[in-house]
């Protein structure tokens, strides 16, 4: 178990924080510290006001962090475009010479930084660029998976609907059930809690399914159930081809589609509205038909981020996309992925 | 204008050689001779049993190649992967002992290679890896293309269906209309013969979208129209997500769907069948409509790949795609692709 203390200077909002959140709700590391200036004096459930179950300091800077003895730094945020910004490179400097090691999620590897890595070098600290892809290149054989196996890709309206929590929980679930699970991390964040996975956004286009298909071809060789991390959206102007990756790379058996309540554009993209999710759903189903032409891969369940309403709110949103929709509606993070996880085996053992 | 040795060892049929035909067919650059020792002491049109209008000698190896004074040895083929043939790095090394330059199409950077990059540097020639990208990585922004610019993307139903060559006849065909046209290259082949473009299926996945926009909207400036050549198929399961990225990028204002004449299955995947034309077309508009959501891009043309049937038959086939679709259809190395142009004309006149 690391002591890590995550900088996120200036970029701790409920939006921008989710690798932050997401390590400390689900990793087995502890987060010592978090660093934000902007926030400092505040514990972690303040700054974001939700419950995050653990008082975590927020602090100044990396000095202030030193006191909490973290064994290492871990950069909080994804920025668009991936690169780190350049007022936090003494951060990075300081950790390293202070024996912490770095963890990183950026498109722009910090192991090849040469200041930085010579740095690290020198104080026989690691780097560990979590994007950086591990694994040979492979073009997706479109093979099947073990029969009996059941593979659940979680798909959504957009990027940070909340679709590795999903996969989290109901791996957890799953545990709970007695049920041989398992999660297959595609972000830098699940790379970083589950100590593995595939950098899914960072792999070359060609072989974006295909190791998407090594991974669950193997996953689903030794576990009843594997359940994928999504990436994105069909729908998304800039990462629909990872998704499609995963879509047609996973070839799930079915599907929970992810959705933050009162969503209207794709974030970032006012000129780009969401279809309804009706036609979400069908279009995310209507994909793996391209490939597979069975049929047979349909979205069983949806999960809502109801974040910033109450539960009356929340209940209501989970109401109406279940009218809307027909289908099993939740928030996971509120309710608990029980919901998800009864629709899923009702599927399967119907089919 | 250079003068080239194509190197395609023991793979020099018309399927995998395209690269090699494309060149011959489009390059300025002039093909001296083509290695392959399987076919040496034929000419090109003799080994492909297909007219290229010129007489170019199939040789045994490099060595045999030198008499034709190349200064440049090309790899001409694209191996699933994308790896140097190890049987062929003693003609790679050789051509760079006789001073020529060496251009590659490989997924593996030649010069990554340190005994090729050692050798290629003592001598003073140049190696260039044409799928390394150029450019800064650059996530879509979803906007709008020069009002009055025509972007025009091939697509089709699988890998080698022709989309590089549809976009280069239009490109011709609009340049004898005194049109003011423009050709985006988005493969190796295209970017060899035009020296620019985006090696697209070697892109980082969360970037495809972005970098084709970018250079979409430049040439939408300069150019009426915008002809772009496709890659891969949104129906195929290892390169669909480089195909979508494309469309999204893209942002097409019309479509042209590009098809092997009597193609069942996905290349190489027995176990993946082609949807029927209606549905592959109907598939490829429906992607654009999940960002765009106006209707407006439509398929307006086909395009056959009619090689080896004769002339009779191949009309026969185009009849039948005609029929099927209700769309203009034709062969363009046959026929040429006046037909699609006057389609395209027509369209946006009405529209």
């Amino acid at each position: 178990m690391r002591r890590i203390v995550i900088l996120v200077e200036a970029a701790f909002t409920l939006h921008r924080a989710k690798t932050a959140t997401g390590i400390i709700r689900y990793s087995k590391d502890k987060v010592v510290a978090v660093i934000d200036s902007t926030h400092a004096g505040k514990n972690v459930a303040q700054a974001l006001n939700i419950a995050l179950g653990e008082d975590i300091p927020m602090v100044r800077d990396i000095n202030e962090a030193l006191q909490y003895e973290p064994d290492a730094l871990m950069i909080g945020i994804a920025p668009v475009g991936g690169t780190l910004p350049p007022s936090w490179r003494w951060q990075l400097t300081t950790a390293i010479e202070h024996g912490l090691d770095i963890i990183s999620g950026l498109h722009t590897f910090i192991s090849d930084d040469e200041e930085l890595r010579t740095a690290a070098e020198q104080k026989g600290v690691t780097i560990w660029d979590v994007r950086r892809p591990q694994g040979q290149p492979r073009v997706a054989k479109f093979a099947p998976h073990r029969p009996g196996s059941h593979t659940v890709l979680m798909v959504g309206s957009d990027c940070s609907a909340g679709k590795m929590t999903v996969a989290l929980e109901l791996e957890r679930v799953a545990a709970q059930r007695g049920l041989n699970g398992s999660f297959l991390a595609t972000g830098q964040t699940g790379i970083m809690i589950s100590n593995n996975g595939l950098p899914i956004d960072h792999l070359i286009s060609d072989f974006v399914a295909g190791m998407v298909e090594e991974q669950v071809l193997q996953l689903a060789e030794e576990h009843d159930w594997v359940f994928v991390e999504g990436q994105g959206a069909l729908n998304h102007p800039g990462y629909s081809p990872v998704t499609l990756g995963l879509i047609h790379g996973s070839a799930p058996d079915a599907m929970i589609f992810c959705h933050l309540a009162g969503a209207k554009t794709i974030d970032g993209y006012e000129n780009c509205p969401l279809p309804s999710l009706q036609r979400l759903i069908s279009i995310n189903e209507d994909a793996i038909d391209w490939i597979r032409q069975d049929g047979k891969c349909k979205v069983v369940g949806l999960a809502l981020v109801t974040v910033g309403m109450n539960d009356e709110e929340a209940q209501a949103a989970i109401k109406a996309a279940e009218e809307e929709t027909g289908l099993p509606t939740t928030d996971v993070i509120r309710f608990g992925a029980e919901k998800l996880m009864d629709a899923l085996q009702q599927h399967f053992s119907a089919h």
